[in-house]
C-alpha cells in the first residue's frame, strides 16, 4: 500500500553527549561544547521513515527542537510518494512559511530547524528510490536539479538557465565518475590533532597520525594566543613534514585588522587556509581579510543561507566555500550554494565534525564531484574522528579518504541504543551525571 | 533591602493578538499576520521588575519564548543592582554563551531572545533610576555608553575612540535638545493607510485622515502587482497632496534587477523610499539596487545585527537606517548601531508597529537626538495605530509627532488583563476562537 503511504507525525529528540569532558571540539571561541542533536524522525504509516538531525553544542539544543515541532503541521498529512517526489515544495513551504519566515528571514534557529526536516525528507526519498543520497541526486537530470533550488534573491549571480547549463555540461561524465567515486573515494583532512584544549604532546601525536594514516592535510585551531599558535604550527609542521597541508581556524575570533596582523605572522609557517577569520557575516570583512594577507581564506560553518553565500564570491571575499549540511536549509539550499561556488569557480571543501556532519556532508560533495563540478581538484571534505559509533551507518575513511556510502538515505540514522541513552536530561548517561557532583562539568551541562 | 534585591526568576508569556481578521498589518511577503508578543517578565525579590518583549507575527511565537527561556540561567540569582548598573555585562552574558552562540551567531531566534531579555533589564535599570528610558540613557556619559558597545568585527569601521569623540561633540547640547524634545516631540510618519490588504476606498480614506491628522509622510505596501501599486500611488498622492511624503515598502519581495525595474516605474509618481526592496542579507544586493534606480533605499527592520548594519554603512547601500528596537540583541545592539549611523552620516529613521515596537523604539530614537547625532533633520519614526490599547503607558501621537514618554521605563508593559486575554493557546480569546470554527481563519491559527 504505498500509494496510501502518509506521513504521520514529526518526532524530535534532544539526543546530546558530554563531550566537554575532553575538550574534545574546542576552540578560541567554543571552550567547553557539548556535542548535540535535535534528531527528527517522520514517521510514516507504510514506507521508509525519514531521519535528520541538527547539530548544536550543548545549550540551547532544547530551542532548535522547539523550532522543528513549530514546522509539524507542514507534514504531518502529507502524502510520503508526493513529498518525496516534490522536494522543492517542501523544502519552500518550510523556508516560506510567512508567519515563521518572520523569525529569521532564512537564518538561524528557523533556518536550521527547517534544514534538518528537509534533509530527513531526503533520507527518505533516498530510501524509497534504494540509494544513497549522493546517488540518488545524481540520478536526477540537470532540468530536475534545476527546479530544486529556490533562486530568489540569486538571480543577479545566477539564473536558472545558467545552473541547467553548468549542469548540463557535467552531466556526460557522470556515470566515469561514479565509478571513479566508488572505487577511491573522496579525500579528507582531520582536525582531530589540532583541537585548542590539547597540549603539545597530544597534538604531535595525533598529527603523526593524522599522516600515517593517509591524510595529505590537517587542521589546527588558532586565535587564543599567537605566541602559542606559532610553537602549535611549528610543532604540527615538524611533525607531518613538509609535503601535508596544514590549514588553521579562527572561529570567528578577530576583527579584520587583527586578523591581518595575526595571519601575516603566522604565514611563515605557510598554513593552507584561514578558517573563519572574522565574523560569518562580514562579506566585505572576508574581502579585506582575502587582500590584506597572504593566506587562503575560508568559511561557511556558520554562513546562514544562500544569500551570505551569493555575496562572498560576489565580492571575491573566500577561496574556498565550506557547505555544511545542517546550518542551511537543506539538501535543496545547498544545492544552491554548490552552484554558485561552481559558477564561480570556487571549490567545495565541507564542514564537518560535530554529530552526524561527516555523514550528511559527504553526500553532498560526492554529488558535487559526480554532477556539478565534476572534480575533487583542491577538494577535501572535513573528518573528525569521534561520535561515529552512534550511526548505524557511519563514514568509513580509508587512508585519508572518504569511501562513497553505498546504503540507501543519508547516513545519519543514530542507533536505537544512542537515542536512548544520551536522551537530554532524562536519559540515562545524564541521570547518572547529576548523581556525580563532583565531576567538573556536572553543574555546567545540568544548568 | 534594596541591596539585597535579586533576580529570581525570568518568566516567559506567549500573547497572540488575531489580527489576520482585519488584514492589518497584511503586506507582499505577511499576508495574514497575528500579531504577537513573547513577553518576558524579570522578577525581582524587592525593586522593580523588569519588562520586555519580541514581536513575531503569530505561529513560532512558541520557539521565541523557547529560546526566551534558555537565557534564564544567565538572569536568576544576579543581583538587581549590580544588573542594573553593568548592562555590558549582561548583554555579553547573553550574547556571547558560548554554546547558545552556535544557533546563531548573533542572528535570529537566538538574537531576538537576548533582546527581549536585555530590555527588560533596560526597563528595569531606568525604572530603578525613577526615568523613561531615552532620558536614562541621555544622562550616561560619553565613556559609560562607549563601554555598553560591543565592538566585537566593529574596528574596521567605528573604533571606541571615534565613538567617544562623536558622543563628545554631541554633549554639549544634551539640555537644550532635551527641553526641546519635552516641548516639540518627535516627528512621526504612519503606514496604517498603506496595508496591501485595504481596498482603494480604506486607502485614500486613511491617507486623509493621516494627513488631517498632522502626519507629513505616509508609508504604503507595494510588490505583488505593479499595476496595482501604480494606481495605489497615485490614489495615495491624489489624497495628500503633492507636500506630503509617501514611501514605498516592497518587504523583501524583490531580487535586484526586479528592485531595479519596479522602482524606476514607480519613480514618476514620486516615492520618498523604497524599503526592503530584497533579502535583508543582501548588502551588495541593496548597493546594486541604490545605484540602479533613482529612489532613495531604507532597510533596517529584518537585518539580524550590528555587523550587516556596519557593511550596508560601508558600501553606501542605504540612504535611511530602519532600527528596530526588538530585532538585535536590545539596547546595547541598537546603540553601537546608531553610532555607526552616525559615524556614516546616515539618518536613522526606525521601524515600528507591531506589538510594542512604537512604544521601544521611541526612546531610541530620542536618545539619539539629545545625545548622539543631535538632530531630527530627516528623521522620522513609524507609527501604526493598532493594539496601543494593550500597554499601560503606551505612545502619544500629537500633530503627527510621538511625544515625549515621562513615566520611567521602556513604556512597554502590557496591561495584566491583556497578558490573561491573549495568553496563547490558553487564554479566553483564543479559547472562544476554537468554538466557532466557522471563523475563516479558526484553523489557520490554532495549526
Amino acid at each position: 500500500m504505498a500509494g496510501s503511504d502518509t506521513l504521520t507525525a514529526l518526532d524530535c529528540h534532544d539526543i546530546r553527549f558530554p563531550t566537554s569532558d575532553r575538550l574534545d571540539g574546542s576552540d578560541a571561541m567554543n571552550p567547553d561544547p557539548d556535542y548535540s542533536a535535535a534528531y527528527v524522525v517522520l514517521r510514516t504509516t507504510g514506507g521508509p521513515q525519514g531521519h535528520g538531525l541538527c547539530f548544536t553544542i550543548g545549550r540551547g539544543n532544547e530551542v532548535m527542537a522547539a523550532a522543528i515541532r513549530s514546522l509539524a503541521p507542514h507534514l504531518t498529512g502529507r502524502p510520503a510518494p508526493a513529498t518525496a517526489a516534490d522536494l522543492a515544495a517542501l523544502h519552500h513551504d518550510l523556508t516560506h512559511d510567512s508567519q515563521l519566515r518572520w523569525l529569521g528571514p532564512e537564518k538561524g534557529v528557523m533556518q536550521m530547524a527547517a534544514g534538518a526536516v528537509v534533509n530527513a525528507a531526503w533520507d527518505l526519498a533516498a530510501r524509497r528510490a534504494g540509494l544513497p543520497v549522493w546517488q540518488f541526486l545524481a540520478t536526477l537530470t540537470p532540468e530536475e536539479l534545476v527546479s530544486l533550488v529556490d533562486f530568489r534573491y540569486l538571480s543577479d549571480a545566477l539564473t536558472p538557465g545558467e545552473a541547467l547549463a553548468l549542469l548540463r555540461a557535467a552531466e556526460p561524465g557522470r556515470a566515469e565518475r561514479t565509478a571513479r567515486l566508488k572505487a577511491e573515494g573522496y579525500p579528507a583532512y582531520t582536525t582531530s590533532p589540532g583541537w585548542l584544549g590539547y597540549d603539545d604532546r597530544t597534538l604531535v601525536r595525533l598529527a603523526r597520525e593524522a599522516v600515517a594514516a593517509g591524510f595529505g592535510q590537517i587542521k589546527l585551531k588558532v586565535g587564543a594566543n599567537l605566541d602559542d599558535d606559532r610553537r602549535r604550527l611549528r610543532l604540527a609542521r615538524d611533525a607531518v613534514g613538509p609535503g601535508v597541508r596544514i590549514a588553521v581556524d579562527a572561529n570567528q575570533r578577530w576583527d579584520v585588522a587583527e586578523s591581518v596582523r595575526w595571519m601575516t605572522a603566522l604565514a611563515p609557517y605557510a598554513p593552507y587556509w584561514i578558517e573563519e577569520p572574522t565574523s560569518p557575516d562580514d562579506v566585505l570583512g572576508h574581502a579585506a581579510v582575502r587582500s590584506g594577507q597572504p593566506v587562503k581564506v575560508a568559511t561557511g560553518e556558520h554562513i546562514a543561507n544562500r544569500v551570505v553565500f551569493k555575496q562572498l564570491l560576489q565580492a571575491g571575499a573566500v577561496d574556498f566555500v565550506q557547505i555544511d549540511a545542517a546550518r542551511v536549509a537543506g539538501v535543496n539550499e545547498n544545492l544552491a550554494i554548490l552552484l554558485l561556488a561552481a559558477k564561480y569557480g570556487v571549490p567545495v571543501c565541507p564542514h564537518a565534525g560535530g554529530v552526524g556532519l561527516c555523514e550528511l556532508v559527504q553526500h553532498l560533495a560526492m554529488f558535487d564531484y559526480v554532477a556539478v563540478s565534476g572534480t575533487r581538484e583542491d577538494r577535501v571534505i572535513e573528518y573528525v574522528d569521534h561520535l561515529h559509533d552512534h550511526f548505524s551507518d557511519p563514514v568509513v575513511i580509508e587512508r585519508g579518504r572518504y569511501r562513497a556510502p553505498a546504503a540507501p538515505g543519508f547516513s545519519a540514522r543514530m542507533k536505537p541504543a544512542s537515542l536512548t541513552a544520551y536522551r537530554f536530561p532524562d536519559g540515562p548517561v545524564w541521570r547518572a551525571r547529576r548523581t556525580q557532583p563532583d565531576r567538573p562539568d556536572a553543574q555546567e551541562v545540568t544548568a
